[in-house]
């Protein structure tokens, strides 16, 4: 049964809270214009760099990761401009909605749900686009909608080859949790929000800037205020935003990039990584199906293919029977699939807690065996320990 | 001397906050596509509602107040439209950069800073425009950088006169402070921001929006999707939001309008004007002198004129003394003004207080005689035990 207040989110965002963030979270505001503050601006943006592997600008906006997505947009584009949209997923769809609300020409590159984009598409028309016309290359990392991960590393060196256009890149839910190095990748926008991988409640969102992008600024004519960068980056030269900021947010974010920075970037991606692959063999140890490509999983959300069993039932009873929230599927894959986000604050007992609340209830239904029950939950174990 | 972590907040926002909301606030977060954060959202967009005296949607916008005021003005206007924009202080200019950025044509209304706009300037502009070219009046109900209110039951009575002109008004600094009735106002949009009388940590921004306005987004063609309305409006019909919310800033805000309820309206209002009275009655006992028209006094805050004396050293001297916070002049006002704000979560005790350390810093600095500093208490003290 369940009891309110110790629920268990097991969604790809918000993600859980560690206790310390939730404390530091909870403190009497400061000024936003005080050198206190400025101090927390200075130390939470040299710990973004750190994060996201740069040495770029990394600006944090208050307002949802849609509108870290949209700034990078709008601040570099002008109406009219080419850009190719890769779209994958619900959140790929996103960015061909805001592309096209900007008068942006899309090039759409395709691919169906559940697969991951393939990079010699985007090659193929960058190689044919001899006028440099494509201005931007809008895509997104992984694909929260569906547990797929593209292949950021090798579309990323096509747009390089290319020379011209700027890579515009939503990580939202890969940041902190896979290798994302911005400057070894050479990725020019990158925007992420603060309700995944950083551990901390939804309220921020993050994008740091090449020097490219800021010299596309230059030539953008697309109206902007709230989300005009270059306010963010004159303010910032000084630790300091253009309009108050979420000071309480800002508070968990010292604290949670403290906690990253003690863990390490490597043992945060094997972290993640061991997750991964631990949810995905459970997943296959109890007869059900991945909804994505098995060689492009997500490091932080999997996505499961319930097939004639209704989905969002099955959610219901994990939810009203363990307290566990799992993701459904959006648009047309609601009730078709759920997803298991194991993004963020997660440790291996989130793991073996979930793989044992999906076998119970398959138990339950008949789905499996008390045998196939103890497998998977064996087979868990194993990568538990094994990675 | 100061203790970190001890702070008095006497700015206008972040306002203080209380305990309680900070509890809220340091909840774990839940799925904002739960029932129960839908739950929330029906609580406190009725409470909203109430707090605005309103049958009109309020929105709730992660963001900040700016984020908000841009998007009563790019939802329901387009490029070339014509409006007016009353200017007396930081915020009023601020939203001429706005209107102008988005290719509206600006018919300015000036008063100097520190004395309100002139209603009858406003009246003779819309009398004059019988081809009702006007689409919006834009202005600011309490102006946060000098301290003065703007008359907007009269300017908004002559809007109405005019019968096409929306009104869309920055309510930043009197909402939760002075009586806003938006519905007997015929006020259109209004906007606000969390951390000022909702006595929660800045992060959230909110915008009534009524029927007229919804029916001026219809014919708007400037481009928006983060803060594009309609999708918030859909939403909520579902009582849910377009994008991730921020979660905890919304626990916070729901146990922050419950306490409002509590109080009152007119409870709230009355405490506000007592203190508004209370200090700058005291400033003028102490030998200062109010920025603002004594007519027109902000409910929120009272900015004083430190002539020869450097506000910024001033502010300083309180803030290492005392640990109380207290707001500088802005732009040219820097070093001319200090402004105290006492909006939000501020009772009797923090009035005679920060009237207590400002006299005994300029006792300190032979400003003022013992007599001189003993009488400001005492007339501080009437002032909170009449009103």
């Amino acid at each position: 049964m369940a009891i309110q207040q110790k629920l268990s989110l097991m969604i790809p965002g918000p993600t859980p809270v560690p206790e310390k963030v939730l404390q530091a979270l909870s403190k009497h505001p400061i000024g936003h214009r005080s050198k206190e503050f400025q101090m927390l601006v200075e130390s939470t943006t040299e710990n973004l760099q750190w994060l996201h592997q740069t040495q770029n600008d990394v600006l944090t906006i208050t307002g949802s990761g849609t509108a870290a997505m949209e700034a990078g947009i709008i601040n570099t584009l002008s109406k009219g401009d080419k850009v190719i949209c890769g779209e994958n997923g619900k959140f790929g769809e996103r960015w061909v909605k805001v592309a096209k609300e900007f008068g942006l020409e899309v090039i759409k590159i395709n691919s169906e749900w559940g697969t991951p984009l393939n990079p010699e598409e985007f090659k193929k028309i960058l190689e044919e686009d001899k006028q440099k016309k494509i201005k931007a290359v809008i895509l997104t990392h992984s694909e929260t909608s569906t547990g797929v991960i593209n292949d950021l590393k090798t579309i990323s060196s096509y747009i390089r080859e290319h020379s011209t256009a700027l890579s515009i890149v939503d990580c939202v839910t890969s940041l902190g949790a896979c290798n994302v190095p911005v400057d070894e990748w050479q990725l020019d926008i990158v925007a992420s929000g603060s309700q995944k991988g950083y551990m901390i409640p939804p309220g921020l969102s993050f994008i740091t800037m090449s020097q490219k992008a800021w010299e596309a600024t230059e030539k953008s004519n697309l109206p902007k205020f709230y989300l005009n960068l270059k306010a963010y980056r004159k303010s910032l030269l000084n630790n300091s935003n253009p309009y108050t900021p979420a000071v309480n947010l800002v508070f968990a974010l010292d604290e949670a990039l403290k906690m990253m920075r003690e863990e390490g970037l490597e043992n945060i991606f094997s972290r993640h990584n061991k997750h991964k692959i631990a949810m995905s063999n459970a997943i296959k140890a109890l007869n059900l199906k991945l909804f994505a490509d098995e060689k492009y999983l997500s490091p932080s959300i999997t996505a499961i293919n319930t097939e004639e069993m209704d989905a969002e039932e099955f959610r219901k009873t994990i939810k009203d029977k363990f307290d566990i929230l799992l993701a459904g599927g959006q648009d047309h894959l609601k009730g078709k699939i759920f997803r298991v986000g194991h993004l963020g604050y997660v440790n291996d007992r989130d793991i073996i807690t979930v793989v044992s609340a999906i076998s119970n209830v398959l138990l339950d239904m008949g789905k499996i065996t008390i045998q196939e029950a103890g497998e998977a939950l064996k087979v868990t174990s194993d990568c538990l320990d094994k990675n």
